[in-house]
């Protein structure tokens, strides 16, 4: 199975792309999309068209996204939300499912506890997946986010029996 | 020129289609778009392909959406967020510039107070544009927002000398 992890972002999208098979992790492909344009409407257009032209090109079999931790902050709400909404979008258009995983959740399938800093999932992610260089912090969550969907769909699968 | 209206939701997405020639208007369609699907990915998709529709169906020229008010209910304006990205998507893929404007800003352009309600706003969307019958308060306020913008964009053209 491909995995696409997303990392949502209005200024900065990050995406990873790993293989599965069994228990077995390997890397593909990662990148950091900055959005580009004048307005906000260039901008998600913008993170379209490179999120679009990731899942053609690598042609994943399900996608994953982080639950958006929401705060205080209703403006980085908002723009979290319309950078999200076209995120979700994109795999949607290709007909995958996708998973959704608490920021905790993330850290501790990968890290091994759920408050671990951006230098250890950086880390953790390139032990787990030998040969990979995230292009940033935010290639690494994602990465981070598709791993995370990897063990979890592994598990529901051994707990239905479908492997030994 | 013939200016898109939206009202994003992620239930419902408002949308009306106005024609402007000079100071005066016309009512070309409206409509309202219930998401379909069970999944967050499915609804998003289902608004993009509805409204995507009435950009083909229509053609418009211009676009114009409501600024969002950001509240306390962080759940809510993650929720709209997300519907407001696909609503912005749809008009910047068809190249067209985007108007963006304070829900007051509509109100007291198309009612003529600022804190105006559903029916007065309904009630004054059908006095301006005779013949039109909102297929609700979601497309009365696309409608009132393609107004709003049509009345800017007039009086942008007359200060700078485009029109007598």
């Amino acid at each position: 199975m491909r995995i696409l992890g997303i990392d949502p972002g209005l200024r900065t999208l990050g995406w990873g792309v790993i293989d599965v098979d069994g228990s077995r992790m390997s890397h593909v492909a990662n990148g950091s999309c900055p959005s580009t344009g004048e307005t906000l409407g260039e901008r998600l257009l913008s993170l379209f068209d490179q999120l679009s032209q990731v899942v053609r090109t690598y042609a994943p079999q399900a996608a994953a996204i982080e639950q958006t931790f929401v705060n205080k902050d209703g403006a980085g709400t908002l723009k979290l939300g319309q950078a999200r909404g076209v995120a979700l979008l994109v795999p949607a258009q290709a007909g995958l499912a996708i998973g959704e995983y608490a920021p905790n959740t993330v850290k501790k399938t990968v890290v091994g506890v759920g408050h671990a800093d951006k230098v250890q999932v950086m880390h953790m992610v390139r032990l787990q997946l030998p040969g990979c260089n995230p292009a940033g912090p935010d290639a690494a969550d994602a990465l981070a986010i598709a791993i995370c969907h990897a063990h979890h769909a592994f598990s529901r699968m051994r707990t239905a029996g479908a492997v030994a």
